[in-house]
């Protein structure tokens, strides 16, 4: 007998679907470092149409496409992000935009919610003008939905305000936008409002969106310009792209509508916003994030441990609701088993 | 009619053949950047082996290849490189191992035949216990093939030579091999003779090789999980990379035998070791290098210009000996067309 | 008639007394680049015995050399460094360590007494074996005193505990010590204990001690080498440093005893530990900073905001007692005057 | 008996004389850091003046002030800076601009004159507007008089050749000019005709003028206030520094009209340009250069070798011209006793 498996550990796991892969089969391709593949034109002009902007750029990664936006907004040597103390930039990106790109980055406090305090933000600014003990503020970086607080939504209004600190200051507002459409459909609001005010957006074709490998950038034609040559610096040209983003492309029209599901199953689990569930153990508990883990991998349900005591689960399109009831119930069995005391 | 097409561009412009993409359809995959995607890992298991060395990783690109490669034999602060003036790391990559990873670039001249005379190697040494005035060399690079050298070839005994120098010095061997495999095959050696002194590699699976995308590189086990780590920083971290794995699989299988007779193909128009061919103008000839590049491309043969008076030509497995012919007979069109005076 | 002078800007604008200046003028010098000036020598010696370490280096500034240390013990690319949010090298030294060091800061919320909570620092510790995702922790720092709290002092029992922690976890300990001499004097501790958890310090020589230039940074033979190679790099290297060492011994024996009293004037204006005080304006006060500073300059006491609601005043040895008394009594007028609603 | 000691280590190891010393001991200083010291202003508005530039910077040594003036050029990231391939700044400064700067260098051959071919150096410059393989060239570097060809002067019409090559590629041109005066006196030319085509320079105060520290960079007013905050980033910015430039304003009036007894005493061991002679041994000579320093120290003259077969030589204002007879005779007397076969 097969053990069930259910991967609940990424939204970034999902197996290209058939139709994916027959598109990948068919993809009209060129060498996107020489000209243009066509595939990946059409794409990058999809992608900027529905996020409003002039332009877009196929990356390999969203690690890569934050890497960029930050470092051609920050060219200049001696520049500062202001940054969520608890975002994906600064926690999970192996601090490349210091190490790599030698932008300094000053952190705001992340609020529950994913958002930092306006006045916070606005206090951080240093005159991008430059003075000869601060490093310049160039950019701010906002994260949507923002996956440290669990898959928080930042709103219009929130972001129009961010926008408007960084206009009076003239920096740049940069979104990662890794999970952009699932704030997207869990606000009932278009891409392309939720990241008006921005100057660059990365989102990510590989999560929610289940394409097989990639993410996009978009932004102005003179970002876009920028943000190839230093994609080149990086090694992140690449030569026949369009099997990649041809699988993009369907995934666009197959999985986009179906974000609402992930959402809706996700909430069968725990009262979230959108695919991501955090579940914290109470403290002195004898029930440790990482036993919780193992227990459950023993029933076939993949998990990552956000930390010592926090289980993360992300819900994606090849999670079946009847997946969803079978963790529920191996989790219950779970929590029964483990937090008994051992009898002796 | 339709025009016949000949493209000499690269060996980079291949498109995927009907094999290679029925290997991406039917790929198996993983999440390559949480756990490990198992195509990938039969890929890199494979090159780990051909080049003999314990382990290889998968990269984006060439660039990213030797990018990584650089940055983690010069991992600490204040190191330089040893390198041709002529190698494509330094001429065509963006400067990236100086403007992004802080290596200085130490360039000896690069011969005709892209060797770099082996004294002036071990002359440009500088002692990598470091001093107060010279930052300390820890990397020596050969290319092999030598890109701008017309796709030259070193032999074995200068390789393993360098490799004694670099041994006695205690600095480290990089080989960018993006042509490795059109080394081997001119010279009758397997590839993992040609790159035994090396302590890494790198070689490209989408230029002879013809798979869409991606490079590999190989080293020590310790080398390529630090490469790992670097891999991600840059971004080069990608997800379901089964898919592009797979076809590079086949593109070894393929197209491995077939890069013979792309040198044959190139001897056809010039006396070359393996598939590149230069044509330089004569000094104070009517024909320049652009005039010829346009001539031609109106009869749909497409080249790239190496500089005002040179044009480069690079044979790969979708040019037939029919193409090599009407290339040659439109040559010879042009010449005798271009290089008459105008009558007036 | 000429105007009173108080200048209470910082301690570092104190003017060289007629002893440094003959010790400038006789000072016996050689070239520090090329050999080893006798004078520094004698400095350095004096210092690392004084800080209980094996070896210490002039350098020309608090901010090249917490550069350097920093730079020192994060050598290999993709470190990262902890330190307080509030802390000098953060806020003041325009990001000098991401910006030209390529270290990721991670900040810890500096408390009101200057100290980071234990538990918050080793949190913040990331496997300096490193990992996929993260950058390596491989460098604390501490400040002390530290500037921002007003010249709070971390006791000898915190800094052992930082100092533990950092051994558990295989990362150094680095202390900005610009003010330690007024911690040793404030908390009555021999500067070798204050110290004694450290890998490496930096200590002003400009500062409370009243030297004209120069810092000195102390650690182990093998981080004072290695500190040499980064500050030639730096462009720190500089020829007959004697003159200015000379100034320096004279002020350790000159004005290291009179630290003591710069505290007890200090708290003649508010209850503070060493010799920096902060006085902060009510919220909604007619009396911004601003205003405060120039009508105080306006009768020859000069002053530096440390921001829109916060005056900074810094006790020196060329503060006399009377100097005091009269920018209290300054103080007080010009409180009345322009606290009181303008009449009309 | 004291052995008569003559140092040709360099011109850097000068003592300061009676007058410097009692400059520094009267220096008028204030916080430089702060504001602005005002012996640093009179020295850097006589530097300026002397330079024809609109402003000038002091700064701790030459390295620092090539390092700033690089980066200041090359603040964008991605540049280039093309300098010859035997410059200092390439050679012996640690390889700073690309380990610190992140800048790539892209050498030229310097000729046996120190120039470097101008049809090479307009051939080297890549597009500035950036492109997508190349780095950006932002600045030519040259060298005046250039070190490591013995001191040779390049002459005002190549200067002004290069800077007009320069002017119409939109680069700039930055001149290391450690030792500008001493090409300025060979040439009977003044320093602000040497100049007048680069938008920078950086000149040595304790070389040939035998101040104990510090360089000055000059530009333009916004290159220098550019400059300041780099020089703050680096760690060069220094409190009291007015007892560093009263000695270098002394310097200027006393060493400036000796330098050409420098020259001429330099003449009486060789034909040279300048203040500077390298002695190559032949090849297959029993004498090394290593042999022929330690036999010259045991008369008390102190060399520095350029490498195993080449012994430098500098004079400098504290070289009398019977210093240089009896460092002659000690020569003939070397090379007759050391050249001779051992007696078996």
């Amino acid at each position: 007998m097969v053990m069930r498996s259910v991967d609940l550990r990424s939204d970034t796991v999902t197996r290209p679907t058939d139709a994916m892969r027959e598109a990948m089969c068919n993809a009209e391709v060129d060498d996107d470092v020489l000209g243009y593949d066509p595939t990946a034109r059409r794409l990058e002009e999809e992608m900027a149409k529905m996020m409003g902007k002039e332009a877009a750029l196929f990356v390999p990664s969203g690690t890569m496409g934050n890497l960029i936006s930050v470092m051609v907004h920050c060219d200049v040597r001696g520049s500062e992000v202001i940054l969520g103390d608890n975002c994906h930039i600064h926690v999970y990106e192996n601090g490349g935009i210091s190490t790599i790109g030698g932008v300094h980055p000053k952190t705001v406090k992340n609020e529950e919610d994913g958002t930092m305090d306006l006045e916070a933000i606005e206090a951080a600014i240093r005159d991008p003008k430059g003075s000869t003990f601060y490093p310049s503020t160039r950019l701010i970086c906002l994260e949507n939905t923002h996956a440290n607080s669990g898959g928080r939504c930042l709103s219009v209004e929130y972001t129009e305000k961010v926008g408007e600190i960084a206009k009076r200051h003239g920096v740049k507002l940069h979104i990662d936008g890794a999970r952009l459409f699932n704030a997207s459909i869990a606000l009932g609001v278009p891409v392309h409002k939720l990241v008006k005010a921005a100057d660059s957006v990365q989102v990510c074709l590989s999560k929610g969106l289940g394409a097989p490998v990639g993410s996009v950038i978009v932004g102005s034609q003179s970002f876009i310009e920028k943000a190839k040559t230093v994609r080149k610096t990086l090694g992140g040209g690449m030569r026949q792209i369009g099997v990649l983003c041809a699988a993009a492309l369907v995934a666009l029209q197959e999985n986009l509508p179906k974000l609402q599901h992930d959402h809706k199953k996700a909430k069968l689990l725990a009262a979230v916003e959108t695919n991501m569930i955090f579940m914290d153990m109470e403290d002195g508990s004898r029930l440790t994030a990482e036993k919780l883990r193992k227990n459950l991998e023993e029933n076939g349900i993949l998990l990552i441990r956000g930390n010592s005591s926090r289980i993360r689960i992300v819900i994606h399109h090849q999670i079946t609701t009847s997946d969803v009831h079978y963790t529920l119930s191996c989790f219950q069995q779970a929590m029964l088993t483990m937090q008994e005391p051992s009898r002796t």
